[in-house]
């Protein structure tokens, strides 16, 4: 998989995509990611990418021209699964979108700033809109980072039988059972008998009740809507 | 405010930490930001944080005694209004929930990484656990990193007029509308007229018409449940 992340402040992503799961992926050649400076397509001297907006309201919006050299620079250059941009008007990320994207051979994903991108570059250039949540963050970086964090750890090799997402939250509807590790008292805090029992038929039964019951409690919303974590 | 992060990988959070917004209100002396290394306070020269779960699962499980002398290091020296973790099982985080979290004095952001953390300290030392969506990602630190995000902008004095929050998505329960900048006809897309009109009844009416429409379209679950928004 290619991911191409068109960014004004591409600096702000240098940490994210070197690191932990991420790293490991490009160390692999599993992923390849490009952060495209969006300054690199500005005009002038001070290569300006943004301008006041139409209408009279406080708040700089990106210009139509930077964001339309950078797309087109790279859709020039290859065919793209899906030209993304990061908003809260977007589709909720879920984990059956994670699933879907993680299949793409090539992404573009455009990192909103200041009031956001001029509209008509959404409407004639981006085929996918993205929303990590219904909260509003300074830029889309971080929702970048989170789209290829949550995507790529699901390309085949990218995780170990350590780190398996198999047994992850969501991915089978629920979420996951408790964990514990060593050791079996901490201060008098105790792991749960069945845990130590080494019977395996027990401690699934267990588990599988754990996740039944905490995401009644906690995630009622994940049962009563199937689709959005099919 | 003061947000002090522990993580088992701090590095991650070293550059979406130190750009945009978040440097701004640290060089402003508006929020102080602090990442412990929780390998800091693991066992033996190899700074061990983590053991195989019980029960027998793939995966590793971020052992209790680090993790609780990390936060009783923190707790011992001042007072949290919260000890967040992050976990798909936690509240989902929403602009309401931003809202109220803007307004803490000091707060604790615990990273999970592998299967989790062991279940004994979110039972004891945890007191809200956040979800930033139905996904999973490698490790706590982009949702942290999108908390902070996410609140430290709404802390009175962090973003200019320019950047103003007021307008954002969500703040008034909808959908921001489309912005445009200049030029009005690029490439033979053109600004909608009204925005060009320097009316600023109709534009405002224009606006929020917009905002409206495009909720009902986008999020119609905006609508549904004002709590999310709040």
């Amino acid at each position: 998989m290619r991911i191409d992340i068109i960014s004004a402040v591409p600096d702000l992503l240098e940490s994210p995509l070197s690191h932990s799961i991420i790293k490991r992926a490009r160390d692999k050649g599993l992923v390849e990611i490009h952060v495209v400076n969006l300054h690199d397509y500005g005009k002038g001297n001070y290569k300006q990418i943004d301008d006041y907006g139409f209408g009279g309201d406080a708040g700089m919006v990106i210009k139509p021209e930077p964001l339309y050299k950078a797309i087109t620079d790279l859709t020039s250059q290859r065919d793209y699964d899906h030209v993304i941009y990061t908003s809260p008007d977007g589709e909720v990320l879920s984990q059956g979108l994670c699933n879907s994207l993680s299949t793409a051979r090539n992404i573009i994903i455009l990192c909103g700033h200041y009031k956001g991108i001029d509209h008509r570059i959404r409407e004639h250039l981006i085929t996918k809109e993205i929303s990590i949540g219904s909260y509003v963050l300074s830029g889309g970086e971080l929702a970048a980072a989170v789209i290829c964090d949550s995507i790529i750890r699901l390309i085949p090799g990218v995780l170990t039988d350590e780190t398996s997402a198999l047994s992850d939250s969501f991915q089978d509807g629920l979420l996951a059972p408790p964990v514990y590790t060593r050791p079996a008292d901490f201060m008098g805090w105790k792991v749960p008998e069945v845990l130590l029992s080494g019977n395996p038929r027990l401690i699934q039964q267990w588990q599988e009740a754990q996740a039944v019951e905490r995401t009644r409690r906690l995630r009622p919303d994940l049962l009563e809507d199937p689709e959005d974590i099919k």
